[in-house]
């Protein structure tokens, strides 16, 4: 019995099951005013959503999207053997103070944008490898915690530059257990960091297009699959500027993906809604797959999905003194499963 | 043949060797003055290390502490199939711009200072597990980075509490492996978050001090294994004060860790060296574990090591919304192995 999982460079593979038992969601308003709208079921009545600062409106966000996920499957929290969860404010709090209230053992993550693949990744070590059967997985971002602490307080009305994303307001989390069901995480790759010298925090798309396109083509590479293979590449969240340029980046390195590639930032906003380059944050990713792909991976719209989150490893220091945005992009290969059929 | 590594309610059994094959350390000028100078070999000069700002010399000493483990086995950077990490620092930059350097798949994590168990904890999974054969794992901390964010620059000269523990400026790195060598990862146990309610940022270690009995007590409980059967427990970092909390709460467990049991922040410093409550920060467990402690486990000083890093969960904005601290402890069992013996 080989039990090695590792295939090509940087591919895993689950041999245990490890399925996606549930999920779920809450976004803020701007989010349900936009395409994926009638998608989102729970919604913030604004960004503070009855709390005295925007940061304790995201952690509630946060509690809010996993308690969801466990209700559905009638869990409560204490029945989750560990927490993974990350966000983009400053130590991690919103995860932090969600643990606290969960009273689980907790795993904190950072890695930007790219957090919810990299938890789904881990978590699925942990099912796979026989060290737990349940598993909650959260990632959250807020547009006025995640611009005040990074760029400037939207109080300010500092003009974005058109190629700025706009950081989502939203929660997604997923519970993962040991069992054969609909949904089921069968493949995973932890990418590295690629940075171009783009130095420009208002375009972070370009500056983690690379990353995006290497995790995409090592994993074409390491598993001999073609872009056909797979139903649906989706990126997030490089926005309507970094997609087109993983999309070439990926082709020069003869994998065309033009049709069926598309991008979280992309789909959670309508251009109509003044996002210019589209959405990010590390909710955005994490809201798109639980409230939309999913769904429609069940509804047999997709049967495969490769879902690649892609990071921007910055800081305001970092960009302060001088030094350009590294990249990273991690991948999962969720796939629906026919069960009984 | 069963698989299952848990045991009891967290702990998790590693079946396959883990080795920690190499490992290395950097510290800072006070740390090289401290009990432990002796066993430091790689120390700054002072803490700007020729670097125009604290944090590109902290980036520089965690990717220094790296290179010196990679070295010593005659791996360079590119062996690593992942590489794990995390700092102090918002957006962990330090870490991040390490993993931009060494070019490999990488897992950035957030636990504050218990944030190198949580590494080492996912490091030996992924060993374990069969997802990968080489890991690096390291964490930094900077005496200057750290105040200037997450409490006053210390070019302020703020008079520091007696309770308050001082950042140790210090990295230390490891390589995981596959094989059967003198310091395997044997067990690891991954902790709750807990908050009784301490909101003094300037007393950490009582903060922390019920997590790390938490875990410590759960231990035993999962394993059955009484205080004489470790022959070091050493937490990191609840510092002189937080030390003895934990020994006490431990003590109402039912389990007497008195004769055993000590603290990398209590043995990083000397009390001449007005540091107060002692060591703390992502690097003090860290490089005290490199410089100091696996050192002493190949002296055959001890046998057997349960290190508990344990993590305050706050940040600046936390604290200033009125938030208390959240605590978290995770512990990994190193044990001395007798080879060919």
């Amino acid at each position: 019995m080989n039990l090695n999982r590792k295939i090509g460079n940087q591919t895993i593979n689950f041999i245990n099951p490890v399925s996606i038992s549930s999920f779920g969601c809450v976004v803020g308003k701007k989010e349900k005013n936009g395409p994926l709208g009638k998608w989102f079921e729970h919604t913030l009545d604004n960004n503070y959503d009855h709390e005295k600062t925007w940061e304790k409106s995201e952690q509630k966000m946060l509690q809010s999207a996993m308690e969801i996920a466990l209700e559905k499957k009638n869990y409560i929290p204490s029945d989750l053997e560990y927490f993974l969860a990350g966000d983009l404010l400053n130590q991690i709090i919103c995860s932090n103070f969600t643990a606290r209230s969960f009273g689980v053992p907790y795993i904190g993550l950072y890695g930007a944008c790219s957090t919810l693949v990299e938890g789904l990744i881990l978590g699925s070590m942990i099912i796979d490898g026989n060290y737990g059967q349940k598993v909650g997985v959260a990632t959250s971002s807020h547009y006025e915690t995640a611009e005040r602490q990074l760029r400037f307080p939207t109080e300010l009305g500092v003009q974005r530059a058109m190629t700025a994303q706009w950081t989502v307001t939203g929660s997604g989390s997923f519970v993962l257990e040991n069992q054969i069901d609909q949904l089921m995480i069968t493949q995973g790759i932890f990418g590295k960091v690629i940075d171009m010298g783009i130095s420009n925090a208002m375009n972070m798309g370009a500056a983690m297009a690379p990353a995006a396109a290497d995790t995409i083509v090592t994993y074409f590479k390491d598993t001999g699959k073609k872009p056909e293979d797979i139903d649906l590449i989706v990126t997030g969240d490089l926005g309507n500027i970094g997609r087109v340029l993983c999309k070439d980046l990926v082709q020069e390195e003869g994998f065309d993906i033009s049709s069926n590639f598309t991008d979280c930032g992309v789909l959670v906003f309508d251009p109509s809604q003044d996002v210019h380059a589209g959405g990010s944050g590390a909710g955005c990713s994490s809201s798109v797959l639980a409230g939309y792909l999913l769904p429609q991976l069940l509804n047999n719209k997709w049967k495969s999905m490769l879902l690649v989150g892609t990071g921007a490893l910055l800081s305001p220091t970092s960009s302060q003194q001088g030094e350009s945005i590294p990249g990273i992009a991690h991948g999962v290969l969720i796939e629906k499963k026919v069960i009984g059929g």
